[in-house]
């Protein structure tokens, strides 16, 4: 993949940076960990600092120092999660702030003026993401709504100028819930429009795993390969694994930045709970292959000790590995897949990632 | 002054790390801020992680991957401030943890035997810490007892083997609360116990500022030239050169870790309250001349930001900037002693850290 800010291996994940920050993380932090794009969420950035404060700074890179692409979200996701406090009609949606309940109006051309203030690299169109399980009645409805929107969206694109200088890429998202035949009436019209990248929205919803893969595999189906494909929110190391092996580009999730926060370590021999007592007196590294600056420096032991007694360094240091770890992932998929070796790859990988370590 | 962990260069700034860490930041950034030696509390460390666990991690450095000097102190502080949960008697005091309530002693001895354990380069003895105010003769009696642990404390020093091939020094304190005869007598028993290094404990606790530079002073005429002085747990910077103008090699305090996570910076043209909605649009990073990396990388505007959005890392680069600037306040009145310029740096620097910065 391409961008102004530099070209990205695919397939990639994108660290989530909420708030102009990927939580406990510092550019070069990020560096380290070998992240080659972050997600900034428009939602929350539009109310804190607000559009216009990062227009000032000059688009969020300077704002956070971050000089590497960034893809950002519509706002739609965070917007819709709000429930009882949005209200979507044909033109957008209006909704009150989860902050201070003030009230605010998102529409096709507005997430995208915000975004052109931001300055992402990469631009997401407007779509309401069905809850599932939706009524087929319903997913029908919004898919309509969501084409309506990426149509409008389109058109604005077209005489497209940038502020910053850089060019900004805007992808389509597909939506459709489970339903198979929205699902293709939603890709197939995004196609006509031309899009330089697709997403596959509306999943890691709540649906079960089996149904997430499915439907992932039969969008990834109709989507041009020569473009980048992007599961949104997803998700596990092993989902992304095997969202991979059904052709999909990029990723973008909390869990490992979350998961690591709360004391949850990923690793190529597998999870632990590395908050447990049980790795109290562990001298040894959480993963003694890896090449994050927390193995290179630390020990299980050690880093334990800073959650046991509230030492926000800890949370940096498993956030630093969980991190470095998603991205070795991506790259080594991105290794076996040049190499021809993916399928057994995956399956010794899969066996080893998922396994629990209790020594 | 000589370590076996490296020379470090007086006046210097201690950063405390309470617990194996100081707080936000990792050792690459402690190296980065110009940190020379750090503060771990042997009160802190002896109830978590234990004096055990990090014996068998082979000492605090090896812990918490600090490879230059680590001074200990001997706990008494933090039990004296427990206050209705401890008692002294001849032999040492008993304490109950703030923690869990669960019942401890400290002894000459014991504190000895903790920091051997923690393998710390510079090892402080047991004293009891007067409370400001004081009566004389509860003063009086303080100071006997203050004495008479020091005693022990460097008879059993007399054939002290480290634990992991790394000498550790032994520095007593003068104590004595506000009375010159008390301190004199304390610095003069101390001195016949002949000691690598001296601290003046039992200032900084509620006294006003004059008589808190009056007794350093008082002590450090006293007190061998040709060994450091440390004046325990000061301060704001300007307590900081004035005591050095009294004659103070060594600091430690809370103050620039603690006022960075409150959002109160330090810099070479004064202090700011940067989580203020005064610097929210300031692109100006917090002192262009400062060359930490906070400052090298990060404006206020983005700063504030952060604090304002509870995002860990503000609290880190504020971490970062203030204890840079602590050591650059030190290595600037070395400099400054060296040039025989101290007294006319003195006055202008003064003028500067302590006005306010608004804009």
């Amino acid at each position: 993949m391409s961008t102004d800010r530099g070209e990205i291996e695919t397939p990639i994940f994108m660290p989530v940076g909420t708030k102009a920050a990927v939580k406990t993380l510092s550019p070069a932090d990020l560096n380290d960990t070998g992240t080659q794009i972050i997600l900034g969420n428009t939602y929350h950035l539009y109310l804190r600092p607000g559009q216009e404060l990062i227009h000032d700074f000059g688009g969020i890179h300077k704002f956070m120092n971050w000089n590497k692409p960034v893809l950002t979200d519509s706002g739609g996701y965070q917007v819709f999660s709000l429930k009882d406090f949005r209200k979507i009609d044909e033109q957008g949606v209006s909704f009150q702030s989860h902050l201070d309940g003030s009230r605010h109006r998102f529409t096709p051309a507005s997430v995208l003026d915000i975004q052109r203030s931001l300055g992402s690299d990469i631009m997401m169109v407007l779509d309401e993401c069905a809850p599932y399980p939706s009524e087929r009645e319903y997913a029908l409805k919004s898919n309509e709504l969501t084409l309506k929107w990426a149509r409008e969206a389109r058109e604005i694109y077209e005489d497209w100028s940038p502020l910053y200088g850089f060019r900004q890429q805007l992808f389509g998202i597909v939506q459709g819930s489970t339903f198979k035949d929205l699902r293709e009436n939603s890709a197939a019209e995004l196609i006509k429009m031309d899009f330089p990248g697709y997403a596959v929205g509306g999943l890691a919803v709540g649906e079960p795993k089996e149904i997430m893969y499915e439907i992932t595999d039969f969008c990834t189906d109709i989507l041009p390969v020569e473009k980048p494909r992007y599961l949104m929110g997803v998700g596990m190391p092993e989902d992304i694994i095997e969202s991979i092996d059904r052709g999909i580009d990029m990723f973008d999730c909390v869990i490992p930045t979350r998961n690591a926060r709360n004391g949850t370590i990923f690793s190529r021999n597998g999870k632990m709970v590395l908050k447990s007592a049980r790795f109290r007196e562990d001298q040894k590294p959480i993963d003694g292959e890896c090449s994050c600056y927390t193995c290179r420096n630390f020990s299980r032991g050690y880093i334990r000790h800073l959650y046991n007694t509230n030492e926000m360094l800890g949370l940096r240091l498993a956030t630093i590995h969980n991190v470095h770890f998603y991205l070795w992932l991506v790259q080594q998929a991105r290794k076996n897949i040049l190499n021809d070796t993916f399928a057994d790859w995956k399956q010794k990988i899969l066996s080893e990632i998922t396994s629990t370590i209790t020594e």
